[in-house]
């Protein structure tokens, strides 16, 4: 008996996604659902219970039957605690992680049980979301903070593992809103086997098999490819050092343009705009 | 009798240079003065009278002789006003145009028998200096005005001509700081044949002979060459669509860096950190 390829789906949103017109981007994940079931993870949130309100009605309003709470007060690998929780994932069609702070959501999950219930979930075809801190911790590793407006080298620039669905990639979110750039490039700078991913408020990457991508939603997707970068100051010593960095490569993509992360290759959207 | 080579210099700074601590970026221009008397040009600004008085200081204190205040209350082409604004030219070792709004520095300036002899003065190796709006105008173009933090194409962004001391290419200010990367791509877009200058405050470039710059000051300086350009979307008729821009050569410089504007080609500064 044939069965169908599940794709695996990721969805990078960099935040402040729309939630009371179009829709564009929560539609897009709830369109990939594999049942009408969303798990809500808020463990980013310091104002977990209001995240969870907010999204809770949001996909309702979008045809989600069932929506499921996880938020975590100490590690998710307490015994009891555990299986209560594992037991919040039965028969999820999806997973969306909101936006606060980056560590608070790897910190408590990673490593645990129950992420790695979630990761098998990823693989099975269950598409997990993220914005803002919640598209950060994606990829292997994750940009926790650094100081934006500056190309300070040394400026508290935090990396940190991430939960690890997507490797050789880095996630920047609320991106042209926040003046990110200059710290996405420094990140790129230090080790250009990553590919920078800069990402505007209300827009997405919607990436299959982490293999390419296609953007959704209203802003820009900034794709900083630093392999042709010929020089860098990055490895020198002073700490008051600003940024250099020849060479690099960068593709803004909006609405309907794809990226091939095999390839590290954009393509445009097809006649979108006559839409 | 052998006469030694005039270096045409401009000097753009991205605004806010330190005046009061080591005072790098100005006292490039102070060294680089045909005579130690210095024009303030204060057209730009709103508080005319306060910038004279700051920069008058800062400059005697970096042992300028003489200051004059170059302030238009109209057109610089009104007989009798007009001769005496030409005499506070006389001798001068350089003009320094403070910051504030470029288009009250265009429309006053442009085209009148004054900018002309500023035209003159420059070429016979004056140097010409300007932050924020100042270092807008010493391009052919200039950009006026564009949305920050955002990247629709259609979204206010206004060009003018400049006063034209250095041709294809187009000067922003503030730029790490006001998060001004999406405008300067969306006006290299429209035509790669300008070559985009992104300069953050306290740092400048120094141009020799519209050929060469080199970078000094704390920050960073992005230079955007557009010539790889495979695609955009820039032409596309939607006013609220998002730029797309693919394969764009961004180099990041920093003090001690230099650009060759005609081969288009960066190199690193040569043991600055050892300095």
């Amino acid at each position: 008996m044939a069965t169908k390829r599940k794709v695996r789906t990721l969805i990078a949103i960099g935040g402040h996604e729309d939630k009371a017109g179009d829709r564009t981007v929560l539609k897009e994940f709830v369109s990939r659902l594999t049942a009408a079931s969303v798990v809500v993870a808020t463990l980013a949130s310091e104002v977990s219970d209001e995240m969870w309100d907010e999204y809770k009605r949001v996909f309702r309003s979008l045809g989600v039957k069932k929506t499921e709470h996880l938020q975590l007060e100490a590690r998710a690998n307490i015994p009891d605690h555990e299986e209560r929780l594992l037991e919040g994932l039965q028969g999820a069609g999806g997973v969306f992680f909101t936006g606060g702070d980056q560590l608070r959501i790897t910190s408590k999950l990673g490593g645990t049980p129950l992420c790695e219930r979630i990761q098998e979930m990823y693989r099975n075809g269950v598409p997990i979301a993220g914005t803002s801190a919640g598209a950060s911790i994606l990829t292997e590793t994750m940009v926790v903070s650094g100081s934006e407006g500056s190309h300070r080298i040394g400026d508290a620039l935090r990396l940190s593992p991430g939960l690890g669905f997507l490797p050789a990639v880095v996630i920047d979110q609320h991106f042209g809103e926040r003046g990110r750039i200059g710290r996405l490039l420094g990140i790129v700078a230090q080790n250009p086997r990553a590919l920078g991913l800069g990402i505007d408020e209300n827009t997405a990457v919607v990436i299959e098999d982490e293999k390419e991508f296609r953007v959704i939603g209203s802003g820009a997707v900034y794709v900083v490819d630093g392999r042709s970068m010929t020089h860098t100051n990055v490895s020198e010593e002073a700490t008051d050092l600003t940024l250099s960095m020849f060479d690099t490569r960068l593709h803004v993509l909006s609405r309907g343009d794809c990226y091939d992360l095999q390839e590290r290759r954009p393509w445009p959207a097809r006649a979108e705009v006559a839409k």
